[in-house]
């Protein structure tokens, strides 16, 4: 396949989860033209993106609703089950770990990782905390595929340097750093006072 | 002020986080390196940067952190109080609306709205859900700042059209869509889903 860009990505998801809720309503068929609307694109783009995954839609009838997100969940890998391990075992990864959302999709968290004596060992939604050190030995058996980063600032790139020799090669980082990783590697991030701190740059520099 | 890319502002915000972490561990000074390790960047890139906004530390002594932190919050508009109005009762504006750390960072919520007749007049945390027909005539009163849109993705465009026409000039946007808004009007996107997805995307085609 060819490589695709991270915008490409974006958008699939954002087509996704738009058949998704119509889907819900009973709504069979939908216009690249629809898509693209709620996708913030043009309907030249939305046929662009599919036409890279094969050949979807008739001309004149739309694309069906059902075929169309079945066949998107497949290529943003959701038909499959993946292995989560949380680092940081603190509010934002017990979050995570109750999060059902997660587990819907096939993001199962199947251990949870801290460097902190005083949290290691004890119990966290249902499972134990382990020390970060074991990481790259249990990995050894477990094969996760994703590591979710959940520490503090100064702890993390370490942390990222452990997940990166246990041969994890995807990253969902909450921590409020950027972190470098082989470009094998892929990392996410997502940072919401980043983003609020982004709206209020923005109101306090209004027209000046 | 010169226009400020939106890649400066979140290093901005990296550096405030990683300042406010050593900080509390009771560091007093800290030199550009430091801080380029950590805001994924290079020296010349974090004094480049921070130049953008007057001169800071001294020449072999690196920044103060209590004096640097306290001007990125300036910069970055922290120091200010600002009304946030949610939109969309459901689970994510619940989780906002208790959430402390929006507050300690000087965003109250202080309205929150939705447009399904079951939900308007319930509480919500300390608040009563209002319809959203509402917010262009509370919001001339209240004058609110940002509007957190946490709606499903095929309410969010009339949502947003609402929140421009009341004259919200700053969405932090939670819905699964691409919003479009007027030049004048920032967004931010918060999407936990579509980071995952980007990572399953990645895992399922690699090496192909």
């Amino acid at each position: 396949m060819k490589r695709i860009a991270e915008s490409t990505v974006r958008r699939l998801s954002l087509y996704l989860s738009f058949l998704e809720g119509i889907e819900r309503q009973g709504v069979k068929t939908i216009s690249s033209d629809e898509l693209a609307q709620l996708g913030g694109t043009t309907s030249a783009q939305v046929r662009k993106d599919l036409s890279l995954f094969g050949s979807f839609g008739k001309r004149g009838l739309g694309y069906s609703v059902p075929e169309l997100s079945e066949k998107l969940r497949e290529i943003l890998g959701l038909g499959k089950q993946w292995r989560v391990c949380i680092i940081g075992a603190g509010k934002i990864g017990a979050a995570l770990a109750r999060y059902h959302g997660f587990a819907d999709r096939g993001f199962n968290v199947t251990a949870v990782y801290d460097s902190d004596p005083a949290k290691i060992g004890k119990r966290f939604e249902n499972l134990v905390v382990r020390p970060i050190s074991d990481l790259e030995k249990d990995g050894a058996k477990q094969d996760f595929d994703i590591a979710v980063v959940a520490t503090p600032a100064e702890a993390t790139p370490a942390v990222v340097r452990e997940v990166v020799r246990s041969g994890i090669k995807a990253i969902l980082n909450f921590a409020p750093v950027q972190i470098s990783v082989p470009a094998d590697v892929t990392v996410r991030t997502v940072n919401m006072a980043m983003e609020l701190e982004g709206l209020s740059f923005a109101l306090s520099n209004r027209g000046e």
